[in-house]
């Protein structure tokens, strides 16, 4: 069993939140979330699923992953924050309600990899 | 607020298991997984820290994603399995460990959206 924690993996459900359906500025958004928190981003992949639909954005991290997954019909958006080492995922977290203005966010923290 | 459940986000932890610094292996294991649940594929990144460390792997799924950060030190894997649709997350995760044979698993089940 490992005797320290991996990372911190933040489940943060946005709300009512904007710019849903708008790959540049998710793009963007991810990637100001990854440089707030002082992650290193090795890849990116963002899918738009068509005009009104949702956007899929992926960021592999040298430090985890950033995802987001998004309903611009209902408003909501799934945000998942993972990053080890000395990164700030709740630097991370702020940026993307900075940009993405949510009515209401909820934020689960889980220490992953304590046993 | 959605009257509906965008997805199943499934958190597994493994301990104990295999094949944590083998990127053929975690490649293929992943998209067993995405098979296995009836997922589709959209993109996937694998990168490998070296020799001796670990890999992350990131499925980008039309139905959300799957991801992977291994430990293979300490035999501590970190697995996302998230999934909209009529995709089965279970059965991702039940590939992944018939591959991976974890000595223990811990699975927290997370219904995303649902307000």
């Amino acid at each position: 069993m490992p005797d320290h924690t991996p990372g911190l993996h933040l489940i943060v459900d946005l709300f009512g939140a904007s710019h849903l359906d708008d790959m540049t500025t998710l793009d963007s958004a991810l990637r100001g979330a990854a440089a707030a928190a002082g992650a290193t981003v090795l890849a990116d992949h963002l899918h738009h699923f068509g005009e009104g639909h949702g956007v899929t954005g992926v960021l592999v991290l040298a430090e985890s992953h950033i995802s987001i997954h998004t309903w611009p019909e209902t408003g909501y958006a799934a945000v998942d924050i993972f990053l080890c080492g000395r990164s700030d995922a709740h630097k991370a977290a702020d940026h993307l309600r900075a940009v993405l203005r949510p009515e209401r966010v909820v934020i689960t923290e889980i220490a992953r990899g304590q046993g």
